[in-house]
């Protein structure tokens, strides 16, 4: 059937189910979504559950909007009119695209009204469909950026959203049935996550990443499974981590055309990774893969979704985000495969426990049969401490370090284990565990964490509680200092005792090496890796106890500090939690790959369960394709 | 390097290693093949030894030709005169692509002479590299036409060989290293074989084969893994049954461009039945998947390579064929990948054991990592009786139907199984096992025994003694007789008592059906299963005990006849073969995958061979993809 005729069938189908008095001037697929368009949206508001009674029966996320919207000026005033001071709103901004406008409110409460009342009150005034944010406390400089360019490329992203929703639901025309996974990176070792999921109709990338401190290895994009890559439906982001998204920039440079689905904090952090990345190889004085414009073009092209949001992303797919329990945003991305045929997931990594930060990934699904699961830890050696004994051992090395007169370097990931250690360190601090010191944050760390507070919905409850409704913020505490200049940098090294956090967390590039390069000698300072270090990078080398370090240009740093690891601030499950995540899930999947680990940990895990769980279970190798249908 | 230096550099290299007075002109890669042209071909052909002194130091196949060529007429009379009567010539062929001259003898041993003699002062007298056949005994269609095909194309092939000479020779520039088989089809089924061997560098298809009874089943060539074919170096075959060659001429359509490799039996009789493909196609009233033109196009892109012969096909990858013991031609093919890197086989349709017309299949490689063998006959219930067995239950059936004034309709594949039972029936009528009747042969068996006789070197040597030393050719027998009319077929039909041996082998179309349409309902018939029945053919379901048969048109035809099977002259090993064919190969490999079998044989197999041999096993599906390396 040709798609508009498709659209005609459903605009027919929804005009019968609408109570009188309410038109339907067109309907229209954009992205995942079908949108009504109609000319009285005010109706359509007061009726309070016909959408969702609609998005059951034509099984599409429905959107309404106004044929015509209401002139931003005159509907901010009337928003904050509706509103009233109470609400605290801070900014309000029109995303034409979407016929949407996003109030950033103090007191998101007060805006959505008892329940929704107000929003429904400002939905009948201005026609804009309205969404609520909470002010974030902290600004974050990458969400202000993605948010403008996405307003301003607002006309071409409607367009690009309209062919997306047309290609998502063209007809189904094979008559074969299958589904396949093939690895293009990430078997048998840590990084280049790239796995293609396809079908006769689609085919799906999910991740596309660096190999951390490894330039020269890609994810095998110039195998012929994945060309064209116009043909290609969708990427799929399970997670900020440049080991997962390092590379979807450099697709947009080779043709590719289509959406990249992740959480929304995934999007933003992604983005600012992605920018960083480039600065980092490109004062290394190596060739950049790609430019900040294929940065723009992936934000261009992202659509976001929430966790358990259902969302048709191909003729024959259907996916569903879960909390992963990683980082912020991070997520198992979940693929429902035809009409009750089949179901795959893959986790990217995994927390399955709870942390500071985060809830513990989710393993109960609706359905599954085959799981892709990262296992970086998945040895039988591979026990962590518990987060509290880990924080406990911390302490003690500030203690010992701070005393001696020494000043503290933690090598960490911009995102993840820096806010991780910085609420280890703001309680530590205010429970007067160990000397009052200045913790200075270089690199990325300060607009991550600022990301952070811009999505409290991602982060857990006790977290959100304690910022939010008990007003204790503990990311603003005061013995935290951004360091943003060369100069202030010499300062820090110059100066007191006091803590390092900084990137990049396995020591391939970014401030730390300027750190390590001034501080090194010195045997009262010490390096405390808090986090996984890859094979090939330079953290992992250290901590082998490499003591003299070539760093180019015939410079040579010489390693005197102490360099102590302290496990179990990971993101990742150790071995114990890995097999609990397994055990505990439901249902039990018929089949697991075992992925995102060294070589010995996938297969070694890939036999526990085996024997343990008598679950079917393979470590794949890169570059091959198996059948699960 | 560019292939035009490299030549150079070769080309220097000969220069050097040459005795004083020969010159090269220039040298040039034409297919596998590395061509010296020189002024002076007679004194080349006076240093006895010199081309394989060449040919070992530059590790190329080489040949020598002249720059200029004697006129053909001239030339011809000067080898006659040269040979003399006794040779009995009886047809010379000049190919102007390649400067050889095939000559068509009686006796070749006397064109050849002691040690060669006469051929060199042969290519002494006319600069023509002479090349000598023995005159087959019955003449071939076929092989004629295939011949002059090729000669009337010389111009164009000459062209086309050296484009992929040059490609085959081109440099190897990617640094990284691995080696796949991706599963297109005939993966726990027996049908549609097509296996693509890939490298960084190269990509070769291994068979491109239909499904029998089903035209709707190819293999899996939709699949990005192989496009786009102008990508693809070579396609390989292992035999010219329908299973593993139909599709070869639909890849011209689609744009290959390439070589196809194959012994030269398997070239003609792959031509042969594509043709009666076609034909059958047609007849059913389907729509052919493409036409002669095609047929034409894959003849004329051709390179035939005898057993044993080692041979670069792409930069990185030589192709080895070894005889397997199936049908005429037949080969295993030995891929040897990277300089010592790698060796995989892939058996194609296996014999493992000697039968009146082949050697056993070869299992003695000089190294051999993974082979990827066919299970047709792999269950472990899957054992056959001895030959001799068979051929006993044969002659008792004859009798017994003969007997009561029955006809015997033995359908069979042209090429294979009914050369086999042709030579039984010889025998036992020689030795009066049963009534002396008139045995007649429809469809393209008597052009596939043509070709047989056209290739006596592919024919065990007990058979070739036969009818070349003793001048029994048993094919010759007054017994057979063509069906090469409707009329004729209708007095078959309506005659004496016979045996009818026709094809399709599996009753999916052809001559056979008009037989059984005529002589199914008369219960003193029988209908004789000599080979084997895949699934979804007509044939397995007669075999399985259907006995109303709806042959399009409404037609129904119902089964009266006896219907026997006699197991034994399968062209495939038996369970027992096979194991024994894996428990003495040398060396024994590291990796068996199963296939060309229904799913429960290959599974089967698999973990037979797992259990009793220590090797590792797979068992895989279509549209997978295995690192080998
Ligand atoms: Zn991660
Ligand atoms: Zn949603
Ligand atoms: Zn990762
Ligand atoms: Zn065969
Ligand atoms: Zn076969």
């Amino acid at each position: 059937m040709l798609i508009e005729e498709r659209l005609k069938e459903i605009q027919e189908k929804i005009k019968k189910k609408l109570p009188k008095g309410i038109t339907v001037a067109s309907v229209e697929f954009e992205g995942p979504e079908l949108v009504i368009y109609t000319d009285d949206p005010k109706t359509f508001a007061d009726q309070d559950d016909l959408i969702k009674i609609l998005a059951r029966d034509i099984r599409k996320r429905i959107v309404v909007r106004p044929t015509i919207l209401e002139d931003p000026e005159r509907a901010a005033s009337a928003i904050r009119r509706v509103v009233g001071e109470n609400g605290g709103i801070s900014d309000i901004f029109f995303e034409a695209d979407t016929g949407e406008v996003l109030i950033e409110a103090e007191k998101p409460g007060v805006v959505i009204g008892k329940n929704g009342a107000t929003l429904r009150d400002i939905t009948r005034e201005i026609g804009w469909t309205p969404k609520v944010v909470r002010t974030p406390p902290i600004e974050s400089s990458t969400v202000k950026q993605v948010r403008q360019y996405l307003r301003a490329a607002h006309q071409e992203r409607k367009e690009l959203l309209k062919r997306i929703g047309r290609r998502i639901h063209r007809d189904v025309i094979s008559k074969d049935q299958w589904i396949r996974v093939t690895t293009l990176g990430c078997c048998r070792e840590v990084g280049r996550a790239a796995f293609l999921l396809s079908t006769p109709e689609s085919r799906v990338l999910i991740d596309c990443g660096e190999k951390p401190g490894n330039l020269d290895s890609n994810p095998y994009l110039y195998v012929p499974e994945i060309h064209p890559l116009t043909q290609l439906d969708a990427v799929v982001l399970t997670h900020a981590h440049l080991d997962h998204c390092a590379y979807v920039p450099l697709l947009y440079k080779y043709g590719y055309e289509g959406p990249v689905y992740s959480t929304p904090p995934t999007r933003d952090l992604a983005a600012m990774l992605q920018l960083d990345y480039l600065d980092v190889v490109n004062k290394e004085g190596k060739p950049i893969p790609y430019s900040s414009n294929e940065v723009k073009e992936y934000i261009k092209h992202s659509i976001v979704l929430n966790y358990g949001c259902v969302t048709d992303i191909a003729p024959d797919i259907k996916l569903t985000f879960h909390n992963a329990g990683h980082i912020l945003g991070s997520a198992i991305a979940h693929f429902h495969v035809g009409d009750g045929l089949y179901n795959v997931a893959f986790t990217g990594d995994l927390h399955y426990g709870k942390s500071r930060l985060f809830n513990a990934a989710v393993n109960h699904f609706p359905r599954l049969e085959t799981m892709f699961m990262e296992s970086t830890y998945g040895g039988a050696q591979d026990m962590q401490p518990s987060r509290n004994d880990a924080e406990e051992q911390l302490y003690e090395v500030f203690r010992e370090v701070l005393g001696r007169g020494g000043k503290i370097i933690i090598p960490a990931f911009a995102v993840g284990r820096s806010q991780e250690v910085m609420l280890a360190i703001e309680e530590g601090m205010r429970l007067e565990k160990f000397p009052q010191v200045k913790v200075y944050l270089d690199g990325m760390i300060k607009e991550a964490t600022a990301i952070h507070t811009t999505y409290p919905e991602y982060l857990n409850s006790e977290l959100r509680n304690l910022i939010f409704k008990e007003g204790h913020n503990p990311f603003l505490a005061e013995c935290f200092e951004q360091v943003d200049s060369q100069e202030k940098r010499e300062r820090v090294i110059t100066g007191e005792p006091c803590v390092i956090i900084t990137t990049s967390g396995m020591l391939n590039g970014g401030p730390v090496m300027e750190y390590l390069r001034n501080l090194a000698d010195d045997e009262r300072n010490c390096l405390v890796f808090v986090g996984y270090q890859a094979d090939g990078t330079l953290g992992r080398r250290i901590q082998k106890g490499w003591r003299e370090i070539p760093i180019g240009n015939r410079e040579t740093i010489i390693v005197n500090l102490d360099c102590i690891t302290v496990d179990g601030f990971s993101g990742h499950s150790d071995r114990r939690q890995l097999m609990n995540f397994v055990s505990h899930m439901q249902p039990k999947p018929e089949k697991i790959f075992t992925i995102h680990g060294d070589e010995n940990k996938t297969i070694d895990l890939a036999s526990s369960i085996y024997k343990k769980l008598h679950i079917q279970t393979t470590s794949p190798m890169n570059l091959e394709t198996y059948r699960l249908i």
